[in-house]
């Protein structure tokens, strides 16, 4: 109405913005899922005012209105997420120093938490609440939600979409806080953009020789530990509830089935901070495998249990109570989404493999990194499409890379895929704590509980001592190496809550128990990142694990595993196989894989000339690479992940000190003082090696005075 | 209401579906805006199932309805970006075949929309309509059409948000084809996903020596020649408009300033085929430089012009006559965008260089290359934030990086932001590609004009024309080296339209004018990439131009414009100062860049405590790097781009030939075949020069025949 408003569409434009359908930049909501409504909101004003160039005299102010705010929530977009780069930015700034000044009491993780929750009570405080700006209109109607509304306005039709339901009490408190609400993602953003990357990257960098040696141990934990846990929590965080609502201070319900989903979501232990503490110091490879598999591969389990505890909910129509056929049904779903999973994850890696071998895409590094790329993604796609779960496909898919394509991949493109994916790693992790952080002042609907955080916090130490332990113990029936107590508690000590416990919590915060489940996984998770995380290296050295490790070095004999009938290893391996004591069908496994894939797939292996029946030697022909023919010898140490013989590992223990000091020039952060410190646990490892763990019975014995437990074994 | 239907969702579930809210992948539709409609449905439905457990005997069935469509919907989604996901896997394997037989007729690009076009075909005739599932509800409301509605659905409240308006004529028609639905984008897209890392490599990779050494030309022709090339076609298409108006064959408004915001977006030029043939075959770096400089910044150009005239338009009050204060508005409005842009990014790479340069981050390349990443994009944001375009501030972030930042990273950060951009780049230039030929098909308003069309073609032709040859003239008028009549032909043949012109042709699709210009830049681009891009290879020859070159070398003199005076050149240099005839502001840049900004930004260049005055001695020791005094002399090689003197060149010159072949070992693809066919055209070429291009005067009068334009001179 006023004339200066008709003016100002053009000063607006004189700042800069591009033409009415351009004024908003979707990347931002679209991408991150930020401000989608009044993001979709302005392009169709937008569109409207470009479509309605005949009308322009009769909306034009109204017009002008709505472009002016589309022109500001798209410039509040820019600043919100200018606010999450300047946050990394200053993280990774943060990181640096402490890395340059070896601190090892914070991880990044746990600054990126420190950041977002300064930023976050800045912005909850800081901010005005900016609630003026309220555009709703009610329009009463009397047949059910309808996804898409075309609303007659003066003779012209506007699209409407359904954005989901508001209880009645929060109509007026919608628009609230503008930089609040803009700060606040799409919980999926996490599950389908943050954690593919980060699980493709654990997969891609699995260290194969110590995962696989200790294949057994880490799929036991990863599944029946993460089933143990998840149970053992469930119930316990059920006798919780109960007793809150006995103690009247439960406002809303809670079923049995929502205090096992609980459980299922806070089984996935996220070690990154011990890990990265493992990885700085060089401690333990097999500690490392055992840790990383675990973690890596119960992400896995915790996704696909929680969808299968949410399967199990409506079979139990409103009672909520045992009901077998759901029970099983339940059950089947997670074998289903499991295997299903594996199975899509397994075969994109197998085409690739089978692509990057049989096409000279390796003379193109480019093309090839792009293929690696678009196939792994191509792999979560698939999964989608099919209904399994994205994130586990890209897990395997990732292993498989990994174990095959990699081997056929040019060594440029070795190093951009793992670099590729390692920033995107890195990037998404920390946005993803930092967020965390932000997150603990900044979404609405928190529910704290006191005595349902403490009784977490007690149910998940008993629910990973329920797991460690008993498990550890029959493990070790089995190992010839055992595991070791104090291995026991470095495992029990790191488990540790991270990027997927959150993921899974703020994926749906619609009831009131999800939201004081979320609260809760939030505040688990900063207490064990920032508590733990900072404990880790004095808890190294005092249940004295060996650090300053070369994780290319085979370990001392005291902790591998599997012992793997090599089927033509070297003429000193043939002769030495006192030490096949593993499991006949990982042993199957191996020859399988060693004699069939590896040649199928890559270019290493014996030639399948050799290894098939003489029937399909056309066949075999084919499909073996030429180079294998030359390849045979070279390759064989990088295949050789289970030639383990006695006569070299004296060798390996022998030189093994030499070796962790050797090496340490070829790292770009190592220093004098770094040096320093790894010769000093070298030499005394040499020690604690000779005098306990180079006997691992000893090493027992050592500690059986300090914990009594092992009276079972 | 059947049974049937309330054992479906469980059955659904059963196939893997995480709970409900969980049920969407927002990933698609919020990465790429596809079926954004239906997700927010689905999302909407989807919440108000989980938070509707109070009601849940009530609307199960309806909820279940919409779930169950919810994950078809998904499926959908992910089966079209695998769609996408195939076809370039497809493309890049074809790319791999066709370099590994060197076809050069056929760039990538061209590949890529061939490709695309078979799938659009097989989209559009292949799959079945499928409108059935009409949700859309009329609700006539009197008053103007709000952003956010809230309706209430028997006691419910449910938001909804505006997509659009739609024509009454359509609104049967929206739904029409799920499939042809799902694979249209959101235009923003393009600008906002797609082009940044297209743009942000181009200025990162240009390459440094030449581009400056032809900074002059390639400023000219960007600038002054894309707002001739502008106003060209414009006037021309709005000749062809009125044509059409007399003809009848126009059937809705096309006014003036719609001819030259087409004129502004089909200058964008976009010779990436060309350069890559120029690339592989090594020819003439200057030529290069020429061609690449001047479409990085004609691209720059066409968004800030085309931005300008949509500025212009609604001063025009219905008249859409000519307006000198409007006219001078948009000028300003065109310096305005430009020079706030240019700040952004420069502003950016300084303070990434700066933070680079004073934190010792090169020890930890992952954090670094996170670091240049996360400051490249918020330049980005930056930009968006203020109201300036992204995309240039991109481009000349780019560019500061690579002329800075660069020089400070590691020697793994370079390769590896190099690597990182390289496959983002390849990635975001194929998926438009291919995207224009799925839209030739898929796109529901293309509007057809053959009279149109021929005009476009003309248009263009003409404009390029009277932009290259009047440009070149004036600037040989003040180049040493002038650019020869073949260079003239080539650049004027090299006008190809690509990714630019097609981002900014589907930005705005809303009006009849709008949409046809889509039409015609979708075929311009087809045809000018797939002919002019099969070619090059022959033009090349037919032109004469040498291939073969070391881009690393310095090219023969008769193609350099500038020679700069060198403040501390070697000895050899500072004797031979007879060729400083550059610009004189060009030569103070220089110096200021060299003696100050490198210093105080990089680890090269002369200490500041040598370039500076006395009296800030202080500050001139804080601000110089302690490498700088060690690193003086090898970096002087890197830093050195303009040192050129007659005695250099001669040397170089002669040398030049057995360069290109002693290199040649060097590249990946180089084999035998291609080994000789340089060797041949590297001893053409020295003929060649002996004969004519040694002395670009010869050169000159040896065309002069056959192209009488020359007469001007």
């Amino acid at each position: 109405m006023e004339p200066g408003d008709a003016a100002r569409p053009g000063s607006g434009r004189a700042t800069g913005a591009p033409p009415p359908r351009l004024l908003l930049l979707p990347l931002l909501p679209l991408l991150l899922g930020w401000g989608l409504r009044v993001a979709a909101a302005a392009a169709a004003a937008a569109s409207a005012s470009s479509s309605g160039a005949a009308a322009e005299d009769s909306s034009a102010m109204e017009e002008l209105a709505t472009e002016k705010e589309a022109e500001e929530s798209h410039r509040q977009d820019s600043v919100s997420l200018l606010t999450f780069i300047l946050l990394l930015t200053l993280t990774i700034l943060t990181i640096w120093l402490f890395k340059h000044r070896r601190v090892r009491f914070l991880h990044e993780t746990g600054l990126a938490m420190i950041y977002g929750l300064i930023v976050g009570v800045i912005l909850r405080y800081g901010t005005p609440a900016t609630s003026g700006r309220d555009k709703s209109l009610s329009c009463t109607q009397e047949d059910r939600a309808f996804s898409t509304l075309l609303v007659n306005v003066s003779g012209k039709f506007f699209e409407y979409t359904l954005k989901g339901e508001i209880s009645p009490g929060k109509i007026n408190s919608v628009e609230q806080n503008d930089m609040l609400r803009k700060v606040t993602f799409d919980p999926e953003v996490f599950f389908n953009i943050l954690l593919p990357p980060i699980i493709f990257h654990a997969g891609y960098s699995l260290k194969k020789r110590h995962f696989f040696r200790n294949l057994g141990s880490i799929l036991a934990y990863a599944f029946l530990g993460t089933a143990v846990s998840c149970f053992i929590i469930g119930n316990l965080m059920y006798g919780v509830v109960k007793l809150m609502k006995i103690m009247g201070q439960l406002s809303d319900k809670f079923y049995y089935t929502d205090c096992l989903f609980f459980g299922a979501i806070i089984s996935a232990t996220d070690p990154v901070t011990v890990l990265a503490i493992f990885n700085e110091l060089h401690a333990d490879v097999d500690l490392y495998a055992l840790l990383f598999g675990e973690s890596v591969l119960n992400d896995a389990v915790a996704i696909v249990l929680s969808s299968s505890i949410v399967a199990y909910q409506p079979a139990g129509l409103n009672t909520h109570a045992f009901d077998a056929a759901a029970f099983f049904k339940s059950v089947g779903i997670f074998l289903g989404i499991f295997s299903g999973s594996f199975t899509m994850g397994a075969v994109t890696g197998v085409v690739t493999a089978l692509v990057t071998k049989f096409t000279k895409l390796h003379c193109f590094p480019l093309l090839e990194t792009a293929l690696f790329f678009l196939m792994s993604w191509s792999t979560f796609l698939l999964a989608e499409a099919c209904g399994f779960t994205g994130v586990v496909a890209v897990l395997f898919c990732g292993i498989t890379q990994a174990h095959y394509t990699y081997n056929n991949l040019s060594v440029e493109s070795r190093s951009r895929t793992k670099q590729l994916f390692e920033v995107l790693h890195f990037l998404a992790e920390n946005f993803i704590f930092s967020y965390m952080g932000l997150a603990l002042f900044t979404f609405q609907k928190h529910v704290f509980s006191p005595i349902f955080i403490i009784g977490a916090f007690v149910a998940i130490f008993l629910g990973r001592a329920a797991h460690i332990y008993p498990l550890s113990f029959f493990l070790n029936l089995g190992r010839r190496h055992k595991i070791g107590w104090n291995f026991q508690h470095m495992m029990m000590f790191s488990g540790l809550r991270g990027a997927m416990a959150f993921a899974l919590a703020i994926r749906d915060t619609a009831s009131y128990a999800r939201q004081m489940m979320f609260t809760t996984t939030l505040l688990i998770v900063f207490f064990t990142v920032w508590i733990i995380g900072g404990g880790t290296t004095p808890m190294l050295s005092w249940l004295n694990i060996r650090v300053g490790v070369d994780p290319d070095q085979d370990p001392p004999p005291n902790n591998d595993s599997f012992q793997v009938l090599q089927g033509d290893g070297p003429d000193s391996a043939r002769g030495n196989r006192t030490k096949q004591e593993s499991a006949w069908i990982f042993r199957l496994w191996y020859s399988f894989d060693h004699n069939y894939l590896k040649p199928i797939l890559t270019h290493s292996g014996p030639p399948l000339t050799t290894t098939l029946p003489a029937w399909c030697g056309l066949l075999a022909r084919c499909l073996t690479s030429p180079q294998v023919y030359d390849n045979q010898e070279p390759l064989r140490e990088e295949d050789s992940d289970f030639i383990l013989t006695e006569g070299d590992l004296t060798l390996t223990y022998g030189d093994s000190t030499v070796t962790a000091n050797g090496s340490s020039s070829s790292h770009t952060a190592s220093t004098s003082l770094e040096g320093s410190r790894r010769m000093k646990s070298s030499s005394e490892e040499v020690l604690e090696r000779d005098l306990g763990m180079g006997d691992q019975k000893v090493s027992s014995r050592g500690t059986r005075l300090v914990f009594p437990l092992e009276d079972n074994a």
